[in-house]
């Protein structure tokens, strides 16, 4: 792992150099009188009594329609798991900058020393007036789900958990082309997830919405199945939605003669035997980070038709940032209510549409290509 | 109030035509996959990693050590009252905008919606974890004194209250001046302040702890002694510390004599009589906003020697964005821990100071003067 030494080393010094990688600048200069009388006092006052009597004209009048809150608790940051709110700091401050330079979002990091999902459910609604959208980030299962699920219910503005959504998109549109290029049909597909956190339980559900019907999803125990007796409400949900002949064991077995592997789990679970096992022309996205479930030679040699990764040193990088940028934007632009399960569908297909001619070495577009937030954006309506 | 009409409508076309003042910006280019991948994954995980082993890391390598929140819930806007969260914004934004033009501060608005004194101190901690230090605003007394003092007592970045502390460095500062220009002693003179919400709270202690002895401070009222049946808590404190003579009455009545007179209250309380009845060369600071007590040329016809107002259009504005931009500024390059009243009456010496001649048409110095937050910040230690 030379390479990895060298850019976290190199991480290290940039961060230490650049001591915050975004900036809060004034949009309009303040070097007179003049400006400075109509941007704050007295001027503003004008502008408050206004939002004072109609709280809706803040998207006219202020920063808030094109304003985004991350926010983290900093419970599940990346692959590393619990390391706080200062932790998250970092991570959250990078996806800003990606928000800004992608999609021209102003998104700000908001990282909560509470742990409590009550409390993470409270602290977000009251600072919700200043933001046009709220984007979830890095919070462990399951708390993630319920946290989501009421600040939809509870918010006048789109919230999304893009470790849920945003990744689920972006595999969605991946296996889409997957699909066209190995010429199968969704409908006789068999797949096996590893992994039931954020990221596997978005990935089943935009699937099954999908009219994939042959799904098994494996945590770190193996395979779910209805009646396994150590679930949570999450996975009892997802055993009756998938597993349908009750398949137990672990991965290495119900691996075995499977279309599809998607891996959200942890670096090295799939061996060059597993990969044997599955079936002709197997598609394998391993998507731990930093170290796949298999790494891409690896999983070529054993027979592997397509390989696609989180990383973007190999082919068919899988990052959530091809969906988000776009996914904000359309609902800041189209001014959404709130996000709903067809709109990460159709930001799906829209993005595996957007390349022409896939194939096995290119199942997605680059990720610099502008294009892309243009072409998510008109799905979220 | 044809000008004042002039101002707030072209206020509105300003904030229709920006929708927004402020923005995020990436301080980094994203334009290329080896810069996304140190300031996003996978090297960004090194830098979560290292913060998580020592929280105070987010100092070094994270935007923490530049970033201000301005937060308000709405509840004393300016001077139009408690308008709600939604009609906080375009001031807190103008505030950051003032912020980083002035001070090079990255400023972000956190505008409530709760009023709940418990609830605001609750949400601050927890959003405090992004934050170098914390600049409460438009807070309603007596609420605001309590929420300052817990956050300060149980957050480990400063906090300080502007609407209270700002006002009160740059009022001291001017009274110095103006006390140097009209050749009194701060041991012989007499001062009735009008207000005893947040900012005339802090006037009064500012000026009592810095050796000023002679101060009745009035409500909407009449003058507050100990004994007055229908004070709250921070008014009971206040009467026990001024008005040693238990002088009872309205305005009209205990400004007579008087050598100084401080309004942060309403507009028109102060009449042309009201000061005929003042000490000879009496000195004038009518700050309501954006009207004051008593209008600059009905003071100097009633015998005023200095006036001075919140306004711009007028000679001495007194404005706190003389005094925040280097209190922060030296709050975050001096890593203090927290903020104490010897801290802002250094300032308001060294403001006081910065003006070499003072006259009765210039206490202060210009607004733009870029040197003024230089000077501040070394006080703040």
């Amino acid at each position: 792992m030379k390479i990895m030494d060298d850019i976290y080393q190199k991480a290290l010094q940039f961060h230490k150099k650049h001591r915050g990688k975004i900036e809060v600048k004034s949009k309009v200069p303040l070097a007179d009188r003049e400006t400075l009388s109509l941007a704050y006092t007295p001027g503003v006052a004008r502008v408050s009594e206004e939002i004072g009597r109609d709280a809706a004209l803040a998207y006219e009048y202020t920063l808030k329609q094109n304003t985004v809150a991350i926010v983290s608790d900093g419970s599940a940051i990346l692959g590393l798991g619990n390391l706080g709110a200062h932790a998250a700091i970092p991570v959250m401050e990078g996806k800003a900058a990606i928000f800004k330079e992608f999609a021209d979002i102003d998104a700000f990091p908001i990282c909560l020393d509470t742990q409590d999902t009550e409390e993470i459910i409270a602290t977000v609604k009251r600072l919700a007036p200043v933001f046009g959208g709220i984007n979830l980030e890095d919070i462990s299962a399951p708390r993630c789900f319920e946290i989501e699920r009421r600040l939809r219910a509870e918010l006048p503005i789109p919230v999304m958990h893009d470790d849920q959504h945003g990744t689920a998109t972006v595999v969605l549109a991946a296996l889409l082309n997957a699909l066209r290029v190995s010429g199968r049909k969704k409908e006789n597909v068999s797949i096996v997830i590893s992994g039931a956190g954020a990221a596997g339980t978005a990935i089943t559900r935009i699937l099954l919405g999908y009219g994939f019907s042959d799904i098994i999803l494996c945590d770190s125990k193996g395979a779910i199945f209805e009646g396994r007796n150590d679930l949570d409400g999450n996975k009892k949900e997802l055993a009756r939605l998938t597993n349908k002949d009750k398949q137990m064991g672990n991965l290495s077995k119900v691996i075995s003669g499977a279309d599809v592997f998607i891996g959200v789990s942890k670096p090295g679970l799939v061996t060059e035997e597993m990969v044997k096992t599955m079936n002709e022309k197997p598609i394998i996205f391993a998507l731990a980070n930093p170290t796949p479930e298999i790494m891409p030679g690896v999983a070529h040699r054993a027979g592997a038709f397509i390989v696609a990764t989180g990383r973007s040193d190999f082919p068919n990088q899988i990052n959530n940032s091809l969906a988000f940028p776009g996914i904000f934007r359309g609902a800041l632009d189209n001014r959404i209510r709130q996000f709903t399960d067809s709109m990460f569908v159709r930001a799906a297909e829209k993005l595996a549409e957007y390349v022409t001619n896939p194939t096995t070495e290119a199942l997605l577009p680059a990720q610099f290509d502008k294009g892309i937030v243009l072409a998510i954006k008109e799905t979220i309506r």
